[in-house]
Order: structure tokens, then C-alpha cells, then sequence
């Protein structure tokens, strides 16, 4: 056994993805203390060798890291905030959803209490969590995150984002705006497609293989956002706009929706009217940037 | 010199894109024909060995298949369609952007006239053609496109897509429908992060993971919507619909543009107003397939 799998852990909430975190705990042969407002909730861990905590309080003193995950931050703040509760040199890893916003103003919070304090976001199902599959993300004090990445190992693949403890929470809704727009582009064409009589197990693979080709440029279009300048070296936006209406025509015409196809070259012309038609689709980042109030 | 460099071709329509396709013809060793409306178009080609042909007609008789790529299907019609012209015994493939209605009428029309007829849409930009990486797609009769298979290859990555003409075009704007859906959602994040002081330079590798990733699961998707069944292996479109409740005031609480979250999580509240929430992502393939009128 290394020292990693020695190290006490305790873990707060337990609902379907805290149980799937003590779960992993145990597997890995933590010694792990769980509570739970609900106490029935730990009666199969306690089977499984977790040891259940009266209190929030003797939760946060048993392990070397307490792992919190509840509903939201308004339920973490009631749980940590409570009257003769000690998170003076606790280290605390907060995996509950939340903001940027929250994040950061929770780590203010427990650190003015004296605890170390690091945010998390869970990009997996509680199903996953434990094996590799399992993408987690920290943000918050790089030396913390170090001191725990092996014991934090044993929930999945661990990933450190940076000293800000809002990145956590930004990563996590990026990728899933990302995830929802893959599903979506591709159930786009699954419809257009299927007006044709395709199903979608044929085209499937042609829409994997065209996000998985465009995910191959985004580091290279990057550099053009990191410099400002946006040379037309594929193509230029009014040429994409063209072929945006092309979409949208084809998506009507055969009474498929529309609405996508006809945010994307919104955008688009938003941006051609604001003067950038001869440069290259990543110019769109001053659309992005800017809230619309709509 | 293998027997297919042999083979006559000839391409009408030198435009960028034309004056490309007939450029990776000769390079392939290909005698090459051409014709274009403004002759001095083909003036760097004929240096390069290209025949000239006087007239339409007469570019038509010159190849064992003829190209045919302008602006648009009504040029096609209004090039082909002149007093004189003899479709009959012809091999045209048109490359030409349009619709998939488009196709099927042009090659209901070629057909009439006795012509063969290929339709084809081009994934790339001109400076690619003649390499791997210009995926070009091809829909019409199977044996049109075998006889012909190893002459096209001259020019990219041929791809056969089935026997109805409107396929290459349908393929067509669904790829493009993915590749401004990666594009945008990776803005989306880049924007996100840059609230953060993140430069783009470092998310973009996040983002290029999540799509590749994503990309993976459409297969398995796939499956469901053939099948009409979405048991939430995963997660259920109501637990999607709070997290993407998240991104939506992320992005507004961080100042970046919201319209994709918003419409992201408009369809997905409009399957479950449907009654679809306790069902898995795809069942908003059932949106995606109704045209609304907005
Ligand atoms: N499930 C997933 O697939 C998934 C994936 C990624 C991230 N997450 C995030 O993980 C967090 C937990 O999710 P979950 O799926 O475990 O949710 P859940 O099954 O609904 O469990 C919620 C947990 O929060 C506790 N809780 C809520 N309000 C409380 C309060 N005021 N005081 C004390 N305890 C309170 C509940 O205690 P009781 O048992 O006493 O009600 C329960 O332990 C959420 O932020 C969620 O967004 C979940
Ligand atoms: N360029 C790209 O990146 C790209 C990528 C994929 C697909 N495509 C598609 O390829 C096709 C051609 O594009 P392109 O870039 O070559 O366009 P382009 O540079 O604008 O050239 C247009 C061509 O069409 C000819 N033409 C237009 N109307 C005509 C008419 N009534 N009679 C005779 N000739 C006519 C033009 O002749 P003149 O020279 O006499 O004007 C010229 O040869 C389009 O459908 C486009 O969507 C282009």
C-alpha cells in the first residue's frame, strides 16, 4: 500500500455523486468518513467500512482533506458556516456546481477562516467517478492541489487549471457548452439527413469525423485571437456567411429547424456589419465577448 | 503512368475553385480541357499545358468526364441549357454549391438529355485541392462514380455518399452546420476564460479534447434515434437543463454573449415541455426535425 492510499479523507454530502466519491474513497482504500444531513444515505458506505461522523464537525477533523459536495453554495455555506464548526486548518475541496463568482467568494470565505481552500467542477456522471473517464477539474493554490493530486487520483483523472478559484467553474460550463454544441450540430444534420432517408447510424460517423477534424484547429486559430489579427488565410467570413445561408435555405427547404443554422450566421453578419466580412471566422470572438441584452 | 492519368477530362468554370480542380488534373497528368465565360482565366492553366476549349460544346466532347463548377445551379443550367449544346453520351459531374433540391433537378434534367450525372459538393478551399485533405463528396448512380473513382482522386479524398443526388449537398451543409457549431462553442469558452485573464493559447486544448471526445459518442447516439428509445443512460435532459441554466448565467454574471446558451437550453425546455425529461440528449432530435416558424 503507498502513502496515498494511507491518507484519512472525509467526505460532506451525499447524494448520488457524494456516495460515488466516498465510494471511490473506500475502493481505494482510504480511511473515510462520511456525514450526510440525511444519515440513511452513508448506511451502505458504513457497510463498505466508512466511518460516519455525528457531526459536519468531526467530519472536517477526521480526514486530511474533506471533500464537500452538496446541492449548491448556498447549502455549503450552511453546512460550514454553522455555529461551532472549526475550519481553522481544514483543507477543504468543494466539488458542488456553482459560478466563477461563487467560487471565488467561497475560497475568501474559508480562507478568512483560516482553511485552505480549493474549488472543483465534476465533468463526468457519478457512475464514472473513479475510474479514468472521470475528468475532474481544480482551480485554487497550485501547492494544495499538489499536496492532495494523489489522494485526489482515486476519484479520476485530475486535472489543475490555475490559481484562480473560478477557473474550476468557467472550464466546466465551457466544456459543456461545448458538449451540447457537438450534440446539437449533430443533430442537426441527423434531421437534415434524415429527410433523405438516412439514418443516423450512417451518418454518424461522418459527424465524428468533422468535429473531431475542426477540434484540430482550434490551437492554431487560438494564436490569431491571442495576437488581435485575423488574416484571411482559409477563408473569409463573408464567403462563410454565403454558405450560412446555403444552411439555412437547405434546413427550411426541407422542413428541418432552422434556428441554429440561423444563430450562427447572425453572428456572423453581425460581425461583417461591424466591418470584419474580409477576415477569418475567429474575428467572431468580439460577438462572443460582448452580452446582448435580448 | 498508371491507366487512369491517361483519361481525358474537362472542367468548366475557372473561377477559384475551378481554376484549382483543373490545376490538380494536369499535375496528375491528366489531358486537361477548360472553358471559362472570361477566356484570360485560363491563360496560366494553358501555359501549364491545359487545351483551351472555343466553346462549351466543344469542352464537353473533349474529356471522358466532364466538371462543371460556377457560381451557382442557375450558371450551370444557363451554360449547359445554350442552343446547340449536345448533352447526350456526357459524363458531368457538377461541383457547384446548392441545394439537394437543386441536385435532384439538375440531374433529372442532365439525365433527360442523356447525359450522365454525378453531383458533388467540395469540403475545402481551393488551395487544398489535389491533396488528401480536400474532401470532396459524390452522390448519383454507384457506377458513375466507381467508373470514375481513380480519375476524381486526382483532385482529393473522394467520398461516395449513395445513389440520391441530393446527398452531397445534404452531407454538404451538415458538415458546415458542425464546423461553425465546434467553432462557435470554442469562442463561447475562449470568451469565457478570457474573463478570467486566460489566454486562448491555453484553452483551446480543453476545448479541442471535449469535441474530440464528444465526437466519440455519436455512434452510440446514433443508435438511440434509430431505435426511437432514450433511456438516460447518462443523464436526463432535465438534469442537462440545469446545468445549462448554469452556462446561461455564467455567461451573463462574466458579461459574454449568452444567445447560444440560450438557445442551447431552449430546446432542450421545449423536448421536456414535450414531456421528454426523464429521456437522454438525442430525444431533441425530435426538435431538431421541426421546422418552426420564428
Ligand atoms: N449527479 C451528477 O451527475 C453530477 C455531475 C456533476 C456534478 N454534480 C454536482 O454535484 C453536486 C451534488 O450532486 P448530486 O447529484 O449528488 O445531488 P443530489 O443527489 O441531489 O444530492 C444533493 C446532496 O446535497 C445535500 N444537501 C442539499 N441541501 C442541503 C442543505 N441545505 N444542508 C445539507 N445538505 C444539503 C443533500 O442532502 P440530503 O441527502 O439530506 O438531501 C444531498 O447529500 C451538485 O452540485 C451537482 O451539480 C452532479
Ligand atoms: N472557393 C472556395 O473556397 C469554395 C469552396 C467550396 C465550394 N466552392 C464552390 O465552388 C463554386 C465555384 O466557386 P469559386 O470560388 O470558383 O467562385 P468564383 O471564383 O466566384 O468563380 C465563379 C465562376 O463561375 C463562373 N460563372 C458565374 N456565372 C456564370 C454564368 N452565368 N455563365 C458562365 N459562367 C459563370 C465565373 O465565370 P467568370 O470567370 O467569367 O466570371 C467563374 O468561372 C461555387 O459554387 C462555390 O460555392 C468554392
Amino acid at each position: 500500500m503507498n502513502h496515498s492510499t494511507d491518507t484519512p479523507v472525509a467526505v460532506i454530502g451525499l447524494g448520488l455523486m457524494g456516495q460515488a466519491l466516498a465510494g471511490a474513497f473506500l475502493k481505494a482504500g482510504h480511511p473515510t468518513t462520511v456525514w450526510n444531513r440525511t444519515t440513511s444515505k452513508a448506511d451502505h458506505l458504513v457497510a463498505e467500512g466508512a466511518r460516519l461522523a455525528p457531526t459536519v464537525g468531526d467530519a472536517l477533523e477526521a480526514g486530511s482533506l474533506t471533500i464537500i459536495c452538496v446541492t449548491d453554495y448556498q447549502a455549503v455555506r450552511e453546512l460550514l458556516g454553522g455555529t461551532g464548526i472549526e475550519l481553522n486548518g481544514t483543507m477543504l475541496i468543494n466539488l458542488t456546481s456553482g459560478s466563477s463568482a461563487q467560487a471565488r467568494e467561497a475560497a475568501r470565505w474559508a480562507e478568512q477562516r483560516g482553511a485552505r481552500y480549493l474549488d472543483g467542477a465534476i465533468m463526468a456522471i457519478p457512475r464514472a467517478i473513479g475510474t479514468t473517464e472521470a475528468v475532474i477539474l481544480h482551480s485554487g493554490p497550485r501547492s494544495d492541489f499538489e499536496a492532495h493530486r494523489s489522494t485526489l487520483g482515486a476519484l479520476g483523472t485530475v486535472t489543475y487549471l490555475g490559481a484562480d478559484h473560478g477557473l474550476a467553474s468557467l472550464y466546466d460550463v465551457a466544456g459543456l457548452a461545448m458538449m451540447w454544441s457537438v450534440l446539437n450540430a449533430w443533430l442537426q444534420g441527423t434531421a437534415l439527413l434524415g429527410t433523405a432517408g438516412v439514418d443516423a447510424a450512417t451518418y454518424a460517423p461522418f459527424a465524428r469525423q468533422i468535429a473531431a477534424g475542426v477540434a484540430e484547429w482550434l490551437p492554431g486559430y487560438a494564436e490569431q485571437i491571442d495576437s488581435g489579427s485575423f488574416p484571411a488565410e482559409v477563408s473569409a467570413l463573408e464567403t462563410d456567411a454565403r454558405a450560412m445561408a446555403h444552411l439555412i435555405e437547405e434546413s427550411e427547404a426541407v422542413g428541418v429547424n432552422a434556428e441554429l443554422p440561423k444563430l450562427i450566421k447572425a453572428m456572423a453578419d453581425r460581425s461583417i456589419a461591424a466591418g470584419h466580412g474580409g477576415e477569418q471566422y475567429p474575428v467572431l470572438i468580439d460577438e462572443f465577448r460582448t452580452l446582448r441584452d435580448d
